[in-house]
């Protein structure tokens, strides 16, 4: 082992309905971590009640992955909020995954913004606060997932903590932003997985132009949508393990 | 004083957006108990925040109203649900409105229905327990509001105490159930006063067909969306005082 | 050739937004006639014109497939519409549909309700009706597809036609009424074949207790959402054409 | 009569189910024009077809009113929409609002943006050639409202007329855009009524720093959603009739 720990987040339960998006429970397996849709942009209540479950029997660490009310966009479109509208709609999601949550017998210990709403308020000030505000007042113990640290002096206000995340199925530009294209990019596992440890061991991932940047990351969150996520999700757990890093959540569950 | 006590109950915050149906801080000034909705028939996450405010400023009782996933027919139309489906609609509303209560310094003490949820449930005993076991998981301490105690042996498999609710404002038939029309009747304020007062002190309710029936009744539930609401809601809670009846809460707020 | 002519149709373009549940295109090579959702149960205005445009393309006849305003359940649960519901819902879908189809060189040729809208109008004279007056006063040349012509008489008065469907993928029961399952069987393709065959050259379907009843069908119905419709849709196409029965659209779309 | 020519324009049908913004019938014998909303921002398919028949009654002219499908923010909030989501948005809706219009016996004559749609339409010459191929391809003898002229150019090439439109009852800033407020200033009925005759008789309008600026305008909109609207109406329709000015719509109807 050397020393270094690492959590594998992946946003899951993103399903309407009878629509579906992906197989849950076969990414379960290789995860730590998830963040559970709560119904604005993805999810319903009986899809709720069964992620959870499924998510307290793996032993996951749970998170709201809160987004906009716009189900046919998928949460993908910005939609101008104003600060009280986004607070209040955070408000309302975690509240509503916390019940599930708590009814069967685990505990929500982060949340993470999806989408757009994640872009949204990390480019807007008051719109970051209007989520800080909406998790702290319901527990400031909980978490935040967070592209960066860069607005933590925000969180201290409300007595939170950001948790920054890296992404390494994703292409990154020289700015350290992420690149999103409409068509994502399909890496083969072995390739994610060399961004994961690269990530992981080094603190540096490599751009889209082909440079090396410094990033900070305490989680990566991994995509569950392709027909070949299960299979990265393992090879990135397998590489990390390999490597001797722990893999392990921010705040495992008790058992 | 004659010993007896009795609440009033009021369905607020039923608006959607940029619609309204009452001006719901003209009604709080005569009430004692608000059940308010969670976003399901009516209401929205902004909407809940102004209206728990509102409802925990006037020292209010608070209550989740939940109902079906049905804005477009305000829950009032039949949705043929699982019991599972009951169950879990219930969680995530009484979740979602709970977060606004308790970081607004309240707390939610009872849960009712709303609409066709209501006869649903009523109706159905399997439907009836998929509510209780939704209140139960959360709080088994909250009350439940009910049209009467004959589902109370359910109840109590999950250590929760059905309120039965009287509707001065409604027409009853013979067998005790509430007539529901198109166009609500429309009685002057002191007639539902006198209806308010007849449950109150004799427990019993004229028919439409002319008839005294008893009726069993622990809080009065009055309609706030007729332009002469507010002066019904005050008709009733002066004449209660009048006959010397204690108008509080079931569960009134801590200062 | 035989003499016999068969059509085979397919319910389509039922995703929303990012969700899909086919792969519509391959379902196309093998079917006569479209019935395309319309938005209320399924479907959004993107899906719709990719959806139209696609069986316009591959010429089929298509139809409008109107659903209940109920995305989260499908438009597979009973939801207790008025007869001025069912008719304005209808009157909505099919018109939108049709400013797609003409938009993109086509006709809408027939309409045909989805899910437990195609059953509430079947059961109930007065939804019926009102499914029949949304149809005529678009265009009255539009053919309705419908479980049997039992309501042919009640059509008469709005000079429509119905064209009774079978429904060879699905189980039936000795009345002739079908056996709807929460999780549907899967039959091998050469089974529904045989079926379909079955229904076409004899008129007559074997329920589920093993008898053989008889069963008028002008067109068939095929389901597109499991893995393999595609292989089912071939091997009823190929079947029929063996039997030396012409495979046809009601309204074959002018080229 | 001094040989001007206006029409009056209106919003309406902005209700939502049970959730009603103004007393369309009051509206509606002040108004040449009515343009009613899609069931988007506002609306559904019963409001739909109350307000078309009540319109046609009224003899007006009718306009599809389109609207983001956003109904919580009542189409008010920007949404990024790409251009083929605008065209597909305003195909179907246009073409469900065409099937109500034609089944009462009008016609649509028009087509005009709500809210945000409208604004970031105008602002976005691709996103108005999307609206534009959309009522194009529909019917391209519908005519277009339009802030102003400045995208004819556009709307030649799909065969389209943009009429523009006055806003007397909103503010204007020096460079002639419209002033937004989150509560909208009430002008007393003559205030309104002054600002209509400038715009008709003279085309200028006074802006919010005093001073006065040329503004085309072939149709004037009037809001009917606050309480002093009819009287607001009757005020501007009177005044212009007095002033000599033929009070007519770009379309009256054939009767």
């Amino acid at each position: 082992m050397n020393g270094k720990v690492m959590e594998i987040n992946c946003d899951l339960g993103e399903g309407f309905g009878r629509w579906k998006v992906a197989d849950d429970r076969a990414l379960m397996k290789h995860i730590t971590t998830a963040n559970i849709a709560t119904g604005f942009h993805a999810s319903d209540p009986v899809t709720m009640r069964e992620t959870v479950k499924a998510a307290v029997d793996h032993g996951l660490q749970i998170g709201a992955h809160t987004g906009l009310p716009d189900l046919l966009g998928f949460g993908r479109r910005r939609l101008a909020l104003s600060p009280q509208e986004m607070r209040d709609y955070n408000t309302y999601q975690i509240g509503a995954l916390k019940a599930f949550v708590e009814a069967e017998g685990g505990e929500v210990a982060h949340v993470k913004p999806h989408g757009v709403m994640y872009f949204q308020a990390y480019e807007d000030d008051e719109l970051a606060e209007a989520v800080f505000a909406a998790v702290a007042e319901i527990d400031s113990s909980m978490l935040v997932y967070w592209f960066d640290t860069g607005q933590q002096h925000l969180a201290d206000k409300y007595g939170l903590t950001l948790i920054p995340e890296g992404f390494p199925d994703l292409q990154y530009d020289d700015h350290g932003m992420l690149v999103i294209e409409r068509v994502k990019r399909s890496w083969a596992p072995e390739v994610v997985a060399d961004r994961a440890a690269q990530i992981t061991l080094d603190g540096r991932i490599e751009t889209d132009s082909g440079r090396s940047i410094p990033i900070e990351a305490e989680t990566l969150c991994l995509h569950g949508d392709s027909s070949s996520s299960p299979e990265v999700l393992r090879a990135v757990k397998e590489r990390l393990l390999a490597e001797g890093v722990a893999v392990r959540a921010q705040r495992p569950p008790r058992r």
